[in-house]
């Protein structure tokens, strides 16, 4: 009875997962210098940490289900709120401001399609603590270093929410939410009849028009036309400052909302241009969710970068896993093993385990692509000698085992 | 609203994530000088993969739940059967032996206790293709050097399930299941019990106390008295020949049972001395599941280590997370982000994100426990320079920015 993997689900095989990890170990080095901390969090938690965070409506994405005891629990959709929900349990006490990141994976229920999967990676960093500018670049410039380290070059787009909602803040709070769903769709048509149904003035219908619109170096004076030179702007021209002193290259864009209600300030996106529709592989922004569970009133900034849609473009390429091949014969079958110990100190080694003779072992050895085949022959063993092999060149010496094991170090492996 | 963390999950902190991952890397590094390559796996599956290998018993124990499509789903309990049904959708083609790794979380529905972790991780090797003592051995003596590679010293307790069960085949296969599952929990009572009401023979009786009582270095003779020169135990003792090879410290015991009905043959088991109760850090043996998954007649052997019983007698301890500090005055704050560029190439470096005050950053980088205090002053800048203060010595020189990395690098940072 054949059983099949769960819909929208994988099975990364060697080559693949080698890539992963090699990927992941780039983005780990580069946060690692920038000094933020690794946490873990539970795979699942209680289902009202999201639909507190997001609304109900969320569990119609969500992989939720009752544990034996009818605790209603889901597998995390993204990790924002666990690790504010962490925070608020365990680390309220820590000095702040607090750097950290996670690699963890997420889940999700939805049809699955090219470049999304029910199950997920993302990659993604928080600073709890500090309200400034100097944060919200930081986790920016940081989001940028982490996807140039694995060769891609990201098209970054920066805005801040408090710039659209001053235009809007005459309305109503679900207005204002309805409207920025539709402006982070960039659904002009249907912004426009929501618009004229609940009956906005023409003059707030143009300068949201205008403002999402907004392109080129002097975004911001464009800005200060339509809105004044309210605290925001100000706010957001300092964060431009710092950005510039990252040398960081970026777009001002008014028009980005990320669709959800808890951003507060400043917020980007990162697309890549070799992606397809499903172009974004970075979102994040400054937020508040420590008060609403439970917390103090504490401001965050950080993001996630999605690592499926990172895998997809990068082109990276690790070095072949190379491997040293012990190949011995019937009668030194068990003086190999101890052989196999001496190298395995500085080098890999692939042992036989299926009892094959000598031509099998050799074969394999050539199946799978062995950089060195040390032969391990009788007569040899008597001198203190083995045969290494260069797979490469095809030259072959005896040598001690120590000699061996530099020659093979000297190579690179 | 405070929300809380289910019941039998952990969350882990920084100190805590960075020795996990520390100790995690140490096992990484010496399966990879085996020659064995990680694979990933979905974190659910079909529920009838676990209850296929195990009975339908096992979803007690089970997080398991239905998918909005109706679907019966669960979370992985554990990985070789994860992995097995793997290599039967996608890797059937692959040249064998197969030598697998992976280190991934686990989840099973049981009374939290000491220890024991509704989401726990499991180390596992699995190689495919060999029915060889060669590969029993192998996984065996690999087990042993994961364990030692961080600093435990092991109890190892080698079987053969195939001895037990020539003494035992007269019996009906449900008789024989019963037995096995009372000898691996070595209830001698129950077992005496169970064998009266099925009215075994006084010889079987016998012969079954006799043998899971065995111990020292005879103890394959003491077995032959009992069983015979069965093949068996012929095969046994070219494991325990090859065991010696490889210079493992190992007992003879033939009453591990494993309590599972997949294994085959070999079987094994690690403990720890300084865990209570729940001193069993590691095991593993020979089986057959491939068949049952609807792939060809392919024998595996593999093992799985129980990382957090590992993490709670390892005593390990990373260097101390060591970090430079930069310390910028208001006008130099820009500048810093320049030099923060410069350092991060080689070095980790913590920048301010709080627009706090010189003294404010000084004391910050105090209460973290920096390593080097880089102050960014404006009259030195202009000079071309920084101060490097070293936090040990509180000696501070006059550096230029390379200077500094050099200094810093040299201090073995």
């Amino acid at each position: 009875m054949k059983i099949s993997r769960p819909r929208g689900t994988r099975d990364f095989l060697p080559e693949n997962t080698r890539l992963r990890r090699f990927v992941e170990n780039r983005m780990r080095d580069v946060v690692s210098r920038w000094g933020y901390s690794e946490i873990i969090t539970p795979t699942f938690e209680n289902l009202e940490l999201f639909t507190l965070k997001s609304g109900e409506g969320v569990t119609g994405e969500i992989y939720n289900f009752s544990d034996k005891g009818d605790r209603e629990l889901a597998l995390r959709p993204e990790l924002t709120a666990p690790v504010m929900r962490m925070y608020v349990n365990e680390m309220q006490a820590t000095p702040r401001p607090l750097k950290l990141f996670y690699f963890e994976n997420c889940f999700r229920y939805e049809r699955p399609q090219k470049g999304r999967f029910r199950e997920f990676w993302q990659f993604g960093v928080e600073t709890i603590g500090s309200s400034r500018p100097d944060a919200d670049a930081e986790v920016i410039a940081l989001a940028e270093e982490m996807i140039e380290s694995v060769g891609i070059k990201g098209d970054l787009h920066v805005g801040h929410l408090g710039i659209i909602r001053h235009i809007l803040e005459e309305l109503e709070p679900e207005q204002q939410t309805k409207i920025m769903r539709l402006v982070d769709k960039k659904d002009d048509t249907g912004l426009d009849d929501y618009l004229e149904q609940i009956n906005a003035s023409i003059e707030l219908r143009n300068e949201l028009f205008e403002l999402v619109s907004i392109t080129g170096d002097d975004a911001i004076e464009k800005a200060r036309q339509i809105v004044g030179d309210i605290e925001e702007l100000q706010i957001f021209e300092e964060l431009t400052q710092i950005l510039d002193a990252y040398n960081v290259e970026y777009s001002v864009d008014f028009g980005i909302a990320r669709g959800l209600d808890y951003y507060t300030g400043m917020v980007f996106e990162i697309y890549a241009s070799n992606l397809g529709a499903q172009n974004q592989i970075c979102g994040g922004g400054s937020y508040q969710l420590i008060q609403l569970f439970g917390g103090g009133d504490v401001p965050s900034t950080g993001f996630g970068l999605g690592f499926d849609r990172i895998m997809e473009i990068c082109e990276l390429e690790p070095e072949q896993k190379k491997e040293v091949v012990l190949v011995a014969t019937d009668d030194t079958r068990l003086d190999a093993i101890g052989i196999a110990r001496e190298l395995r100190r500085k080098v890999p080694v692939y042992l036989d385990i299926m009892k094959r003779n000598f031509k099998g072992q050799l074969s394999h050895a050539n199946n799978i692509g062995a950089r060195y085949v040390v032969i391990v022959g009788k007569r040899e063993m008597e001198a203190g000698k083995v045969t290494l092999k260069d797979m490469e060149s095809g030259e072959q010496h005896q040598l001690t085992v120590e000699e061996a094991r530099e020659h093979i170090l000297k190579s690179g492996m």
